[in-house]
């Protein structure tokens, strides 16, 4: 069998710690074609670029890996790769990351690196996102190739159903090692926002974004469960956002008057 | 019973016409209150401010009712409303929008118009995101008002199940009146991508995103079918992506090695 093909993007920007890590990771399973940001893109969502326009550049950072950095963001990146700089090639992976931090939980809605996985998967193409729940500046990446590798091949060996994305977190390495790969569900929780409001040298007004995270569910069955308790936590993502089981309920409404 | 207190933001920006519309229909229902984008947002799907500092100043645009434009995305100024402008009250209801443009299909992924409603939906409000299919920049939007008081009506007397928003898409100004309103579920359709790529006046490449949508749905339940037949679309969207269905699968993987 020919090596598998892999495109590579992420949301930290393709000179971020952790995306070397994963092209790293992917050089020992395929062949990898690397499209990331030229600058972070951190909270970017499903953002894509369109009323401006886009650079795409050739670099040799990763040595003999074919690699782009671009002006736009992942899902921008995931677009270019598939439809430009792999024009007539398939790729038989797309992976993103590895975000250097958390996107368990709604994180995932504000995920630039799950919206390139998301993207991948709305390309029919088998897709996953990783992410480290580890915001320290030097964090360690090293505790997390074989998951990567675990991961990767069932997905390169198995595919996906059309129209999922795998959301993969990672616990940061602690003294014992990874329980194991936790499947799961997204958890019920969210952001407690707080505004620092400051005032700039001119006396004007601005906001910084500082909220806390609270986890409200009590299950034992999600991923904030799985990273508490030293689990890779797994999560099947779908991008029909249709909330099937309220449909009957909204067809009992007034709506004619 | 007191006035509803309303909260109305969009992602075109302060000064498009289709929030003019909004405003003007939810006076005429409950007490106003705007935060939007102080420039257009079109296309950044759940996107956050994390890294860079946030404005927020008050204007007059809308008269006598209470109105902030903000530096920040849609998902930001719902955030503001809610957690600093409406921070001692709670609103019974947050739309947005109206959008100049279709946010049918999978555009509710890249738009930011539904991600104020689904930022809503996470603070736990009753939240809508309303959108015209027309892109014509002299689009008309003269016979949505009627369907707007409908919608938001029902969703003010019935609330709406935990976890979701409503995407609201009306059909363009046509010669016969809207048929009606129907409930409907997310059309699988994609975008077909194109990178259309030109020089810059120094020789260097750039590109822009050009692509065609493409339905591949035969049903008739879903919100491309409805906007053809000219009927008001209605998804009721969740912010939950668990792919709920596909956990047992997975279970069946072979991941310990």
């Amino acid at each position: 069998m020919n090596q598998p093909l892999i495109l590579v993007s992420n949301d930290d920007g393709i000179t971020a710690p952790g995306i070397r890590v994963l092209v790293e990771a992917m050089k020992k399973i395929g062949e990898v074609v690397v499209v990331a940001p030229d600058s972070p893109q951190s909270g970017m969502g499903h953002a894509i670029t369109i009323g401006n326009t886009l650079r795409l550049t050739k670099t040799d950072i990763f040595g003999d890996v074919l690699a782009y950095k671009c002006s736009g963001t992942p899902a921008d990146c995931v677009k270019l790769g598939k439809f430009h700089v792999l024009k007539d090639r398939r790729p038989d992976l797309v992976v993103s990351g590895v975000n250097h931090g958390s996107n368990t939980s709604i994180s995932v809605l504000y995920s630039g690196t799950m919206s390139a996985a998301i993207e991948g998967a709305l390309e029919g193409l088998p897709s996953v996102g990783f992410s480290l729940c580890d915001y320290a500046l030097d964090a360690n990446f090293s505790h997390i190739e074989e998951y990567i590798h675990r991961i990767s091949k069932q997905v390169l060996e198995q595919g996906l159903p059309k129209g999922l994305a795998l959301n993969v977190n990672f616990p940061p390495k602690q003294n014992t090692n990874i329980r194991g790969i936790k499947i799961c569900r997204q958890a019920h929780a969210k952001w407690q926002e707080e505004f620092d409001q400051r005032h700039d040298p001119n006396g004007r007004r601005y906001f910084w974004l500082a909220g806390n995270f609270v986890n409200f569910d009590k299950g034992e069955d999600h991923d904030e469960w799985a990273i508490a308790n030293n689990y890779v936590s797994v999560v099947p993502c779908q991008y029909d956002l249709t909330a099937h089981h309220a449909i009957s309920m909204l067809n009992e409404w007034d709506l004619d008057n």
